[in-house]
Formats: structure tokens, sequence, C-alpha cells
């Protein structure tokens, strides 16, 4: 499946929702950008485990930092040279693993 | 048991030979980084997944970057502001983990 960068219209109804649950455009780049905390090293690692194996599955991988239980995560896409719908499923899968953890 | 700073002894002993195989004293800070490269993503978080099991025992994290196959690893120990033991046993994991990988 060809991967294209996202148009006008996929950026207002794909990408603003992100914005609105803090992800941030990267300055002078298209990608965007998600600090997150955890409790714990066990419980960032965790979720890391879980977006390792979608991003493997998807063939697109993130960018991250990591230390102790703060995840500091870029999207991209290198193909298109920014961001494509693959960003705002792996965005949206990366929301789901790190909500509600115990 | 208490954690201390290296002193000039362990540094010759115990850092130098770390140092001949790649890891670096970072500038302005008591700490060393070594930038990794692996044949893929799988390669590279399942070095990651060995090193967060070792990390969690040893309650010593990594400060981590990865993008696909490439992992930088900065160590450092926080209670001491500076490197300790732990660091050159987290080195030399790293270093047995993320050697002869098929």
């Amino acid at each position: 499946m060809a991967v294209n960068k996202l148009n006008d219209e996929e950026r207002k109804d794909l990408l603003t929702p992100l914005l609105g649950s803090g992800w941030k455009v990267v300055e002078g780049r298209d990608a965007i950008y998600k600090e997150f905390f955890f409790k714990n090293f066990n419980q960032a690692f965790g979720v890391m485990s879980r977006v390792a194996m979608q991003a493997e599955k998807m063939d697109h991988h993130p960018e991250w930092f990591n230390v102790y239980n703060k995840l500091q995560v870029t999207l991209s896409t290198h193909d298109v040279n920014g961001l494509s719908k693959k960003d705002i499923t792996l965005a949206k899968f990366i929301e789901t693993a790190s909500a509600n953890l115990n």
C-alpha cells in the first residue's frame, strides 16, 4: 500500500484530535512529539514493549528516548519525509497502550 | 549497599577497558555513552529488552534513544551525580547482550 503525506483535510480530521491529547508538531519538521510520564520504569518499558511489537508489525518505527519513567516519542514517516496515516495509527496505539495503567 | 563515585584507581581499572570498546566519556558530565547499530529493529529492541530486565533488577536505569536499528545509551548514577560501579556493570551487560547477534 502506498503511503502518502497527510493532506490538509487529513490533517484536520486525523491530526487535530491528537494535538488535543498532548501531541505537538515538532518545530521545523513535519513530525509529532509527545512526552509521557509513567509510574516507574516497569510501566514505561511495558508500554514501550507493546509499542515495539505494533511498530514491527506495521514496519513503522518510533524515534524515542527513555529514562526511568519518562518516555519521549517522535513520529514521522521517512518514506514521505513527513506525517502519514501510519503516524496517526501508531500515535493512537501509544495513547491506548499508555492509558489506564495501574 | 552504598554506591560511591568511581575513584581514580577504579576509573583506571574498570573504565579504561570500556573506553577501548567504544564507550566515550560524555563532555561536561561524569557519564559514559555509546552508540550501537544493529541489523534491524527486532535486534535493537531485543537487546533493549534484555538490558531493561537487567536494569530493573539492578534498580539502575539507562538513558537511551532508539530509532530503528540505532541505539544510543548514556549511563550515569543519579545518586552520586557521576559514574559508579553500577554503570560499569550495566555497560558490560550491554556489551555482552549486543555481541554476536545473528
